[in-house]
């Protein structure tokens, strides 16, 4: 049995219109008015196809489809939320897969075993309220849900989460996490270039890399760059030029064991010829190994003190996220395998750079995540793109996997 | 003959009303309502002190002292616009110091050989309006008024400068330079630490710095921190760190022979979790030797183009300053001396690593500037202060060095 390729790929360009940014880019910010027009359509969608639809505190969207069986539904999806000049694959792919398999099981008269369950997370991406993932961290029981209600956006303190929900109408009545799953299955594009370089056509997704996320602040003095000596100075630029180079030259000795980044960066007052007072700068460090990224964090920040204290200069230091590095159980990635082989397709098992619902739910049940190829590995960009071909490879092993795992 | 230091103190405490600031800074930006209100002040103490005013194009004030003989006058003076949260001594003290020399002159009834001339730049700090050191650039004759005229505003490219002076009445008759000077002094705060760390009263400046800003673009490629391998990256970030890094190394080997500063880096799109696919810096170079000038420049360039091109990467490069190293007559430096060493105060004979309107002023006559400490060297900066006993120190050097200037 196979999903129906021209009918997902139309439901794909159907949501890609709803925030529609450039030629195929999306922007659809969490708890906006077209997270709004997204979430009514998937309702209409779910509605249609049969499934009951639960609405939880959080607006996480649960579409259940009855088992010949009672108990826990086997359940699959991911989120319809994107970041600013965002793509239409990532993560409504694997809703939009999702309710293909559906309609595919309708359309064949298939009823099975177990219960399903379709599952759109509320505010994946968190780029307007933090934290991210935020629908299926609540969910598995890992955040205080008023804490998380009361999260304020970013550019308007004035909005939380619990706000907006209400102005568009997803303050649901049940309670997050309420309704068990058996298992659980993320289809996601790779956002990265690993399969598309490798030619090869499924990611079998052995476990999500551990994410820390830390801010600092280096504190120097200002000072005329014409006037002050060097000898007077206080650099906050110079030391986090010195600490970004050290970051830098840590991963690639690390040969991909663990990646260091510095995305962001900015110097105060940030003028030509004035010697920069501050200087706040990012850190993101991932591993799949919890000892490598604690490991590479602690000799990072030891480096960050000397650099400093060297400089006669202090510094803040802030701790944003701190995400452990997630394995799936062998049963589930073996499924995902097994899937992939009975369709002919070519496999690789790797691991997630980045974090996604799928990791927060595998502290709720046995969760794994398909990948398919991102053309030049591009994502969190208007210009993602991943052929139609390796969407309808992917959604198929999505229905395999599922279908044998809600069957035994 | 000495200044009335009361009345210079207080008059400096006057202006520093018209756009105050915290407890003792000032922000009067060029051409705005600030400035206007500064310039009316002016003009009226101008008149008021029997100085006959003239307004020119670009809204340079000469308040010209009918002398006994007819021909150039002795000229000094400096700028009433200040930078963003600047202070009130810097360009402020050169004006109201000049302007209460020739009370002093009045209350003694001296007439002196050549004519005097008080002057009020236009736009010197140029944080709005490029470039800086505007209007005595034009009153030298080195830059195109109408060019000038037409430079828009940072903020708002519909204000232009000839828009603004029309705006506060300041679109005078005269052609910029129309009075030519026998000779100009500027009176002025170090802006650095030297003289307070060596407990010096007068710096007699010999030169001005040559400085060269320029501005680059490294660009890379935006990528995912957690799913985009080492050897895929582009990060732009990343070079230009190490690029900030020679800089600031390249200044330290050098022994205060050339100085370096990288004030300004943007990333973008500066988020936690994106390799930054490009780096905007700056990089301000000065020296008083026009070769070691040009040589850092050099060596610098090479280090950038050698760095991107390892790293796979491009740039862009813009040349926003080229002003050379400027040597004032001994005439003139040692005038100050002179007059320095007649009052019995210390002196120290030094370079002025900022730019001033006396760097534009020597190219169109002798020239020379009279240091005062500034407090730790602060300035471009609410805090920026000197003590009183400096301030009027300063007064009766440029009183005493006048003097003797307009009765040879």
């Amino acid at each position: 049995m196979k999903i129906n390729a021209q009918r997902l790929l139309e439901n794909l360009d159907r949501y890609a219109q709803i925030g529609k940014m450039g030629s195929i880019g999306v922007e659809r910010i969490a708890l906006s008015e077209e997270d709004k027009r997204a979430r009514d359509l998937l309702k209409a969608q779910m509605i249609d196809a049969g499934l009951q639809v639960h609405i939880d505190q959080l607006g996480n969207m649960n579409g259940i489809r009855k088992g010949k069986r009672e108990g826990n539904p086997v359940a699959f999806g991911s989120h319809l939320d994107t970041v600013y000049s965002g793509g239409r694959y990532d993560g409504a792919l694997g809703v939009l897969a999702g309710l293909e398999l559906i309609q595919t099981l309708n359309d064949n008269q298939i009823e099975t075993e177990k219960p399903l369950a379709l599952v759109n997370f509320t505010n994946e991406e968190g780029v307007r309220f933090a934290p991210d993932m935020m629908g299926s961290h609540v969910h598995a029981g890992m955040a205080d849900l008023s804490d998380i209600l009361n999260s304020p956006a970013y550019d308007n303190p004035n909005e939380t989460v619990g706000s907006c929900l209400k102005s568009i109408g997803y303050d649901g009545e049940m309670e997050p996490g309420a309704i068990q799953f058996d298992a659980f299955y993320e289809l996601h594009i790779e956002q990265g270039p690993v399969l598309e370089l490798e030619q090869i056509d499924i990611g079998v997704v052995e476990q999500v890399q551990g994410i820390y996320w830390t801010r600092y602040k280096v504190l120097g003095e200002a000072n005329h760059a014409g006037t002050t000596p060097v000898y007077y100075r206080k650099d906050a630029g110079f030391a986090a030029a010195k600490i970004q180079q050290f970051i830098g030259k840590y991963t690639r000795r690390k040969e991909g064991k663990v990646l260091t980044t510095v995305g962001s960066v900015k110097l105060s007052p940030d003028a030509i010829n004035i010697v920069p007072e501050s200087a706040v700068f990012t850190l993101d460090v991932r591993s799949t190994d919890e000892a490598l990224l604690r490991k590479a964090q602690k000799r990072i920040d030891k480096y960050i003190e000397e650099t400093v204290e060297a400089d006669e200069l202090n510094f803040e230091r802030e701790e944003l996220v701190r995400f452990s590095p997630v394995r799936f159980p062998l049963s589930m990635t073996d499924s995902v395998q097994i899937a992939t082989q009975s369709l002919g397709l070519t496999y690789k098992r790797m691991s997630s750079g980045a974090g996604h619902d799928a990791q927060m739910m595998a502290h709720f049940c046995p969760s794994t995540m398909i990948f398919i190829p991102s053309v030049r590995g591009i994502s969190h960009n208007v210009e993602e793109f991943s052929h139609d071909k390796d969407v309808e490879n992917g959604a198929n092993v999505l229905l395999a996997a599922v279908l044998r795992k809600s069957s035994s």
